[in-house]
């Protein structure tokens, strides 16, 4: 049997890639944005490819015989069970502003189904992740073990999304329906906010269009802190597509009624 | 002359804010919300009041002359031309969330016009404020100068404002033709969108509906990193109401006339 994954070798990835993150983040964009000769600097994409190049490195040095799946560089090493889904930057959007709810995400399938996951935002210097011991966040001192909320009717439920403008056709008018049904919308969490869901502190999170390497690492963060996460379809969301996380199994079924009624 | 307070005395008072904000936001919801007895835990209410009574009574001893206004306990000392204004957890909704862009504002008005400010996010451990010598920002190590960036066209800037929901009638109007003239808009940055307004990484800040104590303390921030400042009615914005923020003089005009020409 292969060797496998623990939470340190989690860290370790986090730290190699918050040493390409934040440094970058920090910059005075109002000084170094300035066009010279042509060139223009582009802190985010620097951030992605640069974090994305270190992750790939350590991953390929440590576990050669894993794939990986990467926001920049696409899949290498297809046909193992064994996938690693990166995205350095999750949240390039709030990453530019200045908004630190962006995150560094890294994922760990076992054929095609996540197993252990990393969010890490250096700024605040905070991290969730999930392994084989369940679901943690850490900021100062010990980690702390994340758990949903008890919360099963929508009309005691927090809803996030980034936006109301990014839903389309039946998902909107579904949007539209939750939206009403909840007690409160709040949008722009970002990455974040899936964290806080595994935290307790919101209790719904949807987003009309993910890819696979927005939503792996976050899907074992959810599942071990007693949460549910799919697609919109109620199938696993490791692919990505319309995901909806919910802080328990009868919120999640609720909240995808209200999503795909037939009007 | 009364003796006036400095850029120390705006840093006591926000430690002061932080020593009854953080406690409370670090709270473990899923366990503390419980209903005892009758009584529901509400960690951002006793938030609010528990900093109002604190940054009133430090106010009180230090300069007894001034008036005071707050979120939570209204008007005292009117007739004095210098006036506090609180809002000791500006942004509940994310507060309740967990999403670190809250903050602890704190301004202070000469005559009605806004002349000293601080914005506080204790999670964080960031710090904003404007004081006679500037505006600047505070985390760990010297404080960095604020500045504004150098943005002059609609469709160069990013925009912020918390939700598309909150606007009705001729400002929904507005909005939406802003939203269709700038680069890019997010939402949900509340207070900290301000602030990286006048941190040089968004251009644009817009909100339909504040009260004074929602943006006395980040007029000074904004104004003495470069920024403009108003009401969509092109008045001050001490006094709250629609208000808009922008990077330059000339950005403002340009968002003024989107928000308020008549189709």
């Amino acid at each position: 049997m292969s060797k496998l994954p623990n939470s340190s070798f989690l860290h370790y990835l986090a730290d190699l890639a918050d040493a390409e993150t934040l440094p970058r983040y920090l910059v005075d964009l109002a000084v170094e944005t300035k066009v010279k000769a042509g060139y223009r600097f582009d802190p985010v994409t620097e951030a992605d490819r640069e974090a994305e190049i270190a992750l790939r490195a350590a991953i390929e040095k440590e576990f050669p015989d894993h794939a990986v799946l990467g926001e920049e560089f696409g899949e290498t090493g297809g046909g193992s069970d064994w996938r690693w889904v990166l995205d350095p930057v999750d949240g390039t959007r709030p990453f530019i502003c200045g908004i630190p709810v962006w995150g560094t995400l890294i994922g760990f399938t076992n054929r095609g189904q996540a197993e252990m996951g990393m969010l890490s935002q250096p700024y605040i210097g905070e991290r969730f992740w999930a392994d084989t011991t369940g679901a943690w966040r850490q900021r100062a001192g010990e980690p702390q073990r994340l758990r949903t909320r008890s919360i099963d009717t929508l009309s005691d439920a927090i809803l996030h999304t980034n936006s109301p403008e990014h839903f389309h056709g039946d998902l909107k008018a579904g949007f539209e329906r939750l939206n009403s049904a909840v007690k409160m919308t709040r949008y722009g969490g970002e990455c974040y906010a899936f964290a806080m869901l595994a935290a307790g502190r919101i209790d719904l999170a949807l987003e009309p269009s993910l890819q696979s390497y927005d939503i792996v690492a976050l899907i074992p963060i959810i599942e071990k802190a007693g949460g549910v996460i799919t697609r919109v379809d109620g199938g696993r969301a490791e692919e990505g597509g319309p995901v909806l996380a919910a802080a328990t199994p009868s919120l999640h079924r609720s909240a995808l009624d209200e999503l795909v009624r037939n009007a």
